[in-house]
């Protein structure tokens, strides 16, 4: 069957599960109104008009449906469901709404599970009723997660045509693991085709939009979790990333996104179609986790999902969580931490500011600059400038070479099977090419086990010894807590014009656990910087990059008011002390924010 | 130039490194007569008479050298040393020269490195002597590695005589961490041909003979470091083990062998030579660890390794390791253990008692069954009895198939390159194959995840809610805390007869920490066990493994005394708590020795 019969008959399914009553006037979903097919490639139409405050402005949400939706962060909340404040039902069904509402101004959702949401919904409070206690930590908090998730009887199609109406017959581990804690799943959410896209956008589903700035890029692959999120649709988002799939749509969408080590949060029984069988195993492996509006929510589900991963799914590893009593030390003191997480006075940021083959745009290295100096004045905190370590300009090539070991042909056969076309993205971009042999594969990893030996350089020093003797254990030690980095050397873009995944993708390539922390708008003296951009192009990636802050191609005013974002990343599976570093950067952050804002 | 040319050229090398005051007389080497040539086929012309007290008594060892070497575990010795009551050069000197006499008695060595392990020590005194400080926790401590690992300026050969004569050129980052905590390397010790063997014997050094009795096997691939230990020529070894390399040898030696979880130990910069680049990434990962004559000193190194191997290898992961003050808990109590990690009351065996593919022989199922009954007798302990999960008899064929993805030919073409002919134990198991595509492996590590899944339901149950409510996460919890389980299906057999890897492969397969722990001898009575046979056969590996007890065609009489152990077996990179069960299954088996001994 043709894509454009099945996509017309799964954009029915979909309308289908949104009520009548939920519905809002033509008027109102103006800056959504292409049809889906049109939203792919018809763009230049969208208005640069935030849709973020519909909800509240369009008469659908009750008084307490707001106060649900936009006053809580997930604790409060599930304190807030605990004490019987609110029912499981009445917060699901708030979000239900709103995610209803967001989805016609965005385009987010693949498939809504409203219905069964309200059921556990009240399947939970009949339980806290009964036995006086919640069913598990995360009960009644309402969640969404990527489409590639599994729940058992709902499609899985990522977006693809060929996938369409062959519901999964059983649920992902993650699924599973977050239902067991209390959460209730409200929706699944869009995906470029292929997800190896940055543009969320397929012919099933038609494009996701930004709604910050429909002009603008909402990011993918784990772009509809962004635009829900952003709309408080959801309360926390889950996604998967490989490239960059969680943090360039929190980037691009002013929210924090938490891409783990792998084996922290469950990814096994994930979406595997269009893929060979095993490719994470033999190639890069992608990872899942969390999108939320603040480092305290992100804190909130890593804390009850990182002790459990290993006892629901293979790919599982133990860990240790310290509880937000203990862990948020940072909230309790002023803005030092007391106890950095490697035993020294001082918990040490290294600025990295660029990666050897792409140049941030000058607005990006503002940023991280900025954020550098305020470190620099914070107590507690040491800032150390780190050089680009030579191996970390091989990452992307590495990264790219491995995603692609399969060389697309399982996807191809999928979107030829139904006659699907490229999405613009992916149109330049992909194109059939050949299985690799298992040793190109396997001279594949061996060059990238030498580059993380080569990158364990920059955060331990090696003293040497003076006297000639040994060196000694004690001159192997780590000097860097964390590093902060750009998300990307250019600001959320127009889209299909999203550049470079190298400062995403190099992360997952090394298994570094990074996250996203929004910083502040782009503003009108942003605009001013880099006027004459007269230094050298380092090559191909970097002069395409540069055409992003280059008057002749681009109207920067199109970036104004959007988020600047940062990148924060520790070492192999220091998932905790990514957390702390995030916290204290958003402190930082905001404090200063507070401060020029009373200027 | 011919394999044989060159084994005489390294075979003088090697000898040359052994003064000649440290000679055995030819009189007392009559048990290790064989040249190295013959030792490979002529097997039958061994006798079964143990060598282990011959470095007692051959007069080459001074009565202080003898108390080093006999009178101390790892930690009395480092405090020994720390005390000044030894230098670190005269335990060294001790363990040199009784290295050279086991070598002389096994031939475990295959790169002596005495020259500058004795400049090494007196380095270390001199800083003792200087600073009145360590240089690090193991200041002193004499280890061997297998030939594996490289030491800059000492060759890799792994036995393969076309990787002779051309040293390494820096160090494997393990044998960077420990010489950095103050160890001292003084030898790298015997492979099997290929190290895919289980009789540590090439063309290049010959066969290492089992010290215990040079009839039996001495095991693979680790087999020097077993042997050397065994005679007390180190104090702690450090193999490799990705089918049984570290606990097949440590069975057939009565010795203790610890196979952690991947990335606990380093092993990146080990050989490689002879497999495709990358090949660990892509298939099965060898694992590094010790192996050692007791838990005690196993629980020595790995205390100072485990928190360091992040800062030394890009394979290493962080870890933590409680310090033996606090992790010896069940030494100050008298058997229980007062907090099993879990958080449960007791410590939970699991007896697994079988694979599902091969039935352990009579001698070994009935040690297994006796320990289980000690630890039903043991306070704080309750025993479970687990049945086979069905996964379990997949992974010995997975593992197999991807040990195998490259078809030997990079084996093989170093082997045909100097006419180098197969080992006994690999002439009918070893042929040229073909390199496996990617989509093939894929597949398998497709198969392996799923193998995985299942066997999570070994450890934890999901208890089923009874009110039809979602499941709770507390309904889903880890039952059982360490499985007990054959090393292999039969007693230490004869030389290149060594049977079935599945018992120990299938650990690797799943990553689980696997440890051996020796129980006791074989005894008259043991003999007189299976007299019948009459259970149904159960394929090609369970018939294959009968004949090792089957009266027509082997002499039960010469397992006589030989040791049997048992596998002991936590969930994936729960390292510490196999320490502890280990500790816990030792301290019943040795109480209950001791108990019979009085009687």
């Amino acid at each position: 069957m043709s894509y454009k019969s099945i996509a017309h008959r799964k954009q029915l399914q979909l309308e289908a599960q949104i009520p009548p009553q939920w519905r809002l006037d033509v008027s109102q979903i103006a800056p959504a109104l292409l049809s889906p097919a049109d939203s792919i490639t018809k763009t230049a139409q969208y208005e640069a008009i935030s849709v973020t405050n519909l909800p509240r402005t369009c008469g659908l949400l009750t008084d307490k449906e707001l106060k649900i939706t936009e006053r809580y962060s997930v604790q409060p909340m599930l304190d807030a469901i605990r004490e019987r404040k609110f029912t499981s039902k009445e917060v699901v069904l708030a979000f239900c709404k709103r995610a209803a509402i967001a989805h016609q101004l965005t385009r987010c959702l693949t498939e809504p599970v409203f219905e069964q949401a309200l059921e556990q919904a009240q399947r939970l409070d009949d339980h806290l009723q009964l036995t006086g206690q919640p069913i598990g930590p995360l009960h009644g908090l309402p969640i969404s997660v990527k489409d590639s998730f599994h729940i058992a009887g709902v499609d899985s199609t990522t977006g693809l045509a060929g996938l369409a109406f062959r519901p999964a017959t059983q649920n992902s581990p993650l699924v599973d693991l977050l239902t067991s804690l209390g959460a209730v799943i409200i929706a699944k959410t869009n995906v470029p085709q292929t997800m190896g896209a940055l543009d969320s956008c397929n012919h099933l589903f038609g494009r996701t939009l930004n709604p910050l700035n429909p002009r603008l890029t909402v990011g993918g692959s784990t772009g509809g979790e962004a635009a829900l999120l952003a709309m408080r649709g959801s309360m926390v988002g889950f996604g998967t990333d490989i490239g960059g799939s969680i943090r360039i749509p929190a980037m691009c969408t002013d929210l924090y996104g938490f891409k783990p080590s792998a084996g922290r949060v469950p990814i096994a029984g994930t979406q595997e179609a269009g893929n060979i069988p095993g490719k994470g195993r033999i190639s890069l492996q992608p990872v899942a986790g969390p999108i939320a509006r603040s480092v305290e929510d992100l804190r909130a589900v890593m804390a009850e999902i990182v002790p459990r991963a290993e006892l629901f799914s293979e790919d599982g590893i133990p860990g240790r969580w310290l509880d937000s009593s203990v862990g948020s030390f940072l909230l309790a003191c002023d803005t030092i931490p007391q106890s950095p997480p490697s035993g020294r006075k001082k918990f040490t940021f290294g600025i990295l500011r660029r990666d050897g083959l792409v140049e941030p745009l000058p607005p990006v290295a503002k940023v991280l600059d900025e954020v550098a100096q305020m470190l620099r004045c914070t107590p507690g905190v040491e800032v150390v400038e780190v050089p680009v370590p030579p191996a970390l300009s091989k990452c992307q090539g590495i990264a790219g070479r491995l995603m692609g070991v399969d060389g697309g042909i399982p996807m191809i056969d999928l979107l030829e099977s139904t006659g699907e076309p490229l999405i613009p993205w992916l149109k330049n971009r992909m194109k059939r090419g050949r299985e690799m042999t298992l040793s190109q594969v396997g001279a594949l990893q061996a060059q990238r086990a030498q580059v993380e030996r080569e990158m364990l350089q920059m955060w331990t020093t090696r003293r040497a010894t003076t006297d000639g003797n040994p060196a000694t254990a004690a001159s192997w030690t780590r000097d860097i807590d964390a590093i902060i980095h750009p998300v990307a050397p250019h600001p959320v873009p127009e889209m299909d014009r999203y550049n470079a995944v190298g400062y995403t993708s190099s992360w997952v390539l090394l298994d570094y656990p990074a996250g996203t922390v929004p910083v502040r708008s782009i503003r009108e003296d942003d605009l001013e910087l880099g006027k004459d951009m007269t230094a050298a192009v380092l090559g191909s990636w970097d002069k395409a990059n540069r055409l992003l802050w280059d008057e002749k191609t681009v109207d920067r005013r199109v970036y104004l008011g959007s988020p600047l974002s940062l990148q924060v990343i520790t070492p192999k599976q220091h998932d905790y002390e990514l957390i702390q570093a995030m916290e204290i950067i958003d402190r930082v952050v905001t404090t200063e924010r507070g401060r020029v804002s009373k200027l």
